[in-house]
């Protein structure tokens, strides 16, 4: 049996996915999840906006001993889907201690950027 | 009632609005704030420089369970404005803990450029 | 003696060598690691899939008071090397404290971006 | 009087500065230091490398409540400055806490591209 490492919650303030694309990648940003432990992590999602109730109980499961890269374009709470163009932030819940980064690629101008980050842990 | 997470200070020591912008995208800086609790968060910023007063408490509202994405160059105190094209540092002192990520985007020259980090919490 | 500093394990959620280089740099990431200590650092990482197995127990040493930045496309396990254009994750563990940040320069389209985090510290 | 906030030592594993520079923005990197104290921070930073002795005992000084964003093209002991497209750590000491990011501008190809990190804190 390997170990859950990392913590249960963690927090992303800046979520964003950009409207346009150009070139040959496509804009987008992920939610990267690595699960040390033999079990499997049960995430919950939240999402907070600027000027509307949350989104919130977004599910995903995390196999034992995989990562997960999880587009935020494929995240869904019945038929709602994260809004382009539009600020928010991440809550990520898990039922085991998980490590969560952050990453956007941005290629609204023909040239694509990148911003990565270690999301924020909330230790218990 | 959704509890505070996160800490009630965060210091960001690389501040700066590039002069100049080109493309379809202005560049600026963003302090992106959550708070996930129920209750209002007030938020007091300092700006210190390098050669020159600090411009202290600028004040900005948080309303519960929502995100703030603040561009800096609407931070103010008074008339007075942050400049552009002087290097900065941020901190951000709030009256119930929120988490705060910092993040610039540069298209000084054609293409646009991205970097962020999570601000630094300071634990009391 | 110089004393070790940082933590004996790091985890980095988002690791990704593109397939594609354009221009004079080639897109690679890198592990870049810290060892203040007098003593030689004893690596053993870990790389997850979202898929599969983890490749794990590849062995790397830094020297004692010395940097190393670790191209991830030149670690291997016997014959296998990482895969491009396939997403995983990394596990640094060390015999005595280092610190380990990680960095990507992606040169897909014709300019480059990059983007970089310190790796989250596990601690004991 | 202003308190001391941050940690007094921190680490920067992935340091580099690059050879080449195009366009209107010349390729470098900065540490960016805020001194939220009244008091004059001392700082102290050593230069480790690959595959030679470090360079320890740079010294550089922070007014009380001020900002430094220091070139590390600029850093230099005696008549020895950090070597350009030669990958290396830093490592920042001082005598009163503060709080250090790090920040690189990369103008090799003609568009430049931007990382930024905080600098990992040794915590006594």
């Amino acid at each position: 049996m390997s170990k859950a490492l990392g913590e249960k919650q963690w927090i992303i303030p800046d979520g964003y996915i950009p409207e346009v694309s150009s070139g040959d990648l496509v804009s987008h940003e992920s939610i990267c999840v690595l699960n040390c432990s033999s079990e499997e992590a049960k995430l919950s999602i939240t999402i907070y906006f600027e000027d509307r109730e949350p989104i919130s109980n977004i599910q995903y499961t995390v196999p034992g001993r995989r990562t997960k890269h999880i587009r935020t374009s494929s995240l869904h709470r019945d038929e709602e889907y994260l809004p382009v163009g539009v600020p928010y932030a991440i809550q990520v819940e898990s039922n085991i201690p998980v490590v969560v980064q952050y990453s956007r690629l941005d290629s609204t101008q023909s040239e694509n950027a990148l911003m990565s980050t270690m999301a924020y842990p909330i230790t218990m």
